[in-house]
């Protein structure tokens, strides 16, 4: 963990810092923190989120699979980009990351199918 | 959006279907319409929560310029690495794939703020 000292070294113009400075300093770390641990907050959720979406993606495959469906569905595909573009638009974010985002799971999804042989690779 | 004729059409050994096999045909694409309602779901929550994501990483990039901060912090990056990995065992995830996700959201970190000139580039 960076403390406040890795901080005030790294910080310009240091090397005759006065009270105020290191004052200020540590508030500049307070509220970092706060915001790293915001961040953590949502990487962990999203991480058990997809872990989630990993399972429901693993019992898609099984349903084809026992019932002799195609891995592939374009229009599928085509349907969730279009509204993970629009969700984007909806959040303030690029729609071209929204569609990167899910090029990015789908390609984890196909990789866990090509390690499990003989299964499909439905893209979900 | 795909019909449960499409399902029909594509299903093996369906051209002489009868009735049990419809019946049978129309369970499968109950489950597999509901599945894919649950994955639109997370990934609508996992778009949102990503779209705040990136506000807390911008908040970072103005405190860092701010304050004369170096953007990169090798050793946040590190600690980040180890804490989704271990996510990642605990949520039956492959490691690796965590480790791939935050490298493509810092990816993505990074071209927010090459999009933004003259702003740092902080790898939260």
């Amino acid at each position: 963990m960076a403390t406040n000292e890795n901080l005030s070294s790294i910080a310009p113009g240091n090397s005759g810092s006065g009270v105020s400075e290191d004052a200020s300093l540590d508030a500049v770390w307070a509220e970092l923190t706060a915001i790293r641990q915001s961040i953590d907050n949502i990487d962990a959720a999203v991480i058990h989120m997809l872990a989630e979406r990993f399972k429901f993606t693993q019992e898609v495959g099984r349903l084809k699979a026992a019932h002799g469906l195609p891995a592939a569905d374009p229009e599928r595909e085509r349907e969730q980009i279009a509204r993970l573009r629009a969700l984007a638009v909806e959040s303030r974010l690029d729609p071209a990351f929204a569609e990167k985002f899910l090029n990015f799971i789908i390609a984890e999804v196909i990789h866990h199918h090509e390690r499990l042989a003989g299964r499909p690779e439905p893209v979900e």
